[in-house]
């Protein structure tokens, strides 16, 4: 069984976007994995094919109404589907390499993209959608957040990187930032590639790694070191 | 003068993407934002247009080759361009509204997007590349956050959001999560709306919503309380 992605938008035309291309394009393709969009507005009940309304209390904005989405969501994902079902909102849990090695393991996910202000907080409840944040900003809507979601997750497929081995020493896959990479030409702009990584010794370019790592790591992301030391491994 | 992207890419293809559409395409259209593609392979000397290279010192994966992109970004940013010159990457400062703010502010930004194991160290310091990253995970290259980082941006922009005032309530604006939304039917599947919503008494609704917001932010995301309690304002 591939693995199922389903997006429900008010933007299909929106996908599959920069996934047609390269990897995640020539994955989807062969059949690796699948991609259906849901117009969250073909399950409009009235001739206005309405979408959304007022916020209850007042304030700006819109909001994406409960009935029209629940509606969308159990055309999409009947009851039994064992795919997660994920709304990408800014309040959501931030997205994590962790979070995605569980999701390319799975049969799929449900992405359910939000526009305007916001979704109908009873439709997250009684749908059990899990809220997922690609990051501390705030996007025009859920599209480019399940956009790079997919990238993420399409990447680790089995077959997708092919012999590709570079999944294995990246940043995060150990709880670092990974080192810096150098190439030739040996001198660039007068700025030689450190003598280290031209010694031929792989014990001595190993341990440098692992030193520029660790400092990278505790210069820009302390934050990553602290989650390190709160849960040690093995 | 309007706010000018230039996106160096082996894969030109994969823009305007999903910025073609709504809100971003409209403003593209609009002329309130332009976006170049510059493709990094043209700057390739030989006749092979070769861009990467294995890193020195062994290991998996290719590296972005140093000379080829430097060509690649002196073309498309001379050395008076006021623009941030960002590279798109996992081991970069992360990306925050406040920085997406200060992106919107300026004459534009250069976005260079690696692909392959990374991008030779040397051609970072030597041009000045700013690494940023949206968010804690791997992607297949810097496309797909450069197409997130210029749908942040562009929302912002003067005039792209017109007169929706819904730019101004958000998560991370007051430095924390949304509190929920609600909006008709008044019951859905025996939900009801919250009563206060619904009391007309905008002193309460605002109290409510405020301490729905803070009940949220310590659930999911106490960094961001620590984050307020270091930098107080006012």
């Amino acid at each position: 069984m591939s693995f199922r992605a389903s997006v429900l938008t008010l933007y299909p035309q929106m996908f599959p976007g920069h996934l047609e291309h390269s990897l995640a394009g020539r994955a989807l393709e062969r059949g690796d994995w699948t991609l259906e969009t849901v117009q969250i507005r073909d399950f409009a009940g009235d001739r206005h094919r309405t979408v959304d309304d007022t916020p209850a209390g007042g304030g700006a904005g819109m909001v994406l109404k409960p009935d029209v989405l629940a509606a969308a969501i159990d055309h999409a994902s009947p009851r039994d589907d064992a795919r997660p079902r994920l709304l990408m909102s800014p309040r959501g849990t931030p997205l994590t390499q962790e979070r995605v090695r569980t999701l390319a393991k799975g049969a799929g996910a449900v992405i359910v993209c939000g526009r305007f202000e916001g979704v109908d907080q009873r439709v997250i409840e009684a749908r059990g959608l899990e809220e997922v944040s690609v990051g501390d900003y705030i996007l025009s809507g859920g599209e480019p957040a399940a956009l790079v979601l997919l990238d993420a997750v399409v990447r680790l497929l089995p077959g997708v990187m092919g012999n590709d081995a570079s999944g294995q020493s990246e940043s995060f896959e150990d709880g670092l930032l990974e080192y810096p990479h150098y190439t030739r030409p040996a001198i660039f702009e007068d700025r030689p590639i450190p003598d280290v990584l031209l010694s031929g010794d792989h014990g001595r370019v190993d341990v440098w790694r692992r030193e520029q790592a660790e400092k990278l790591t505790r210069e820009r992301r302390p934050d990553l070191l602290e989650v390190k030391k709160k849960t040690p491994k093995g």
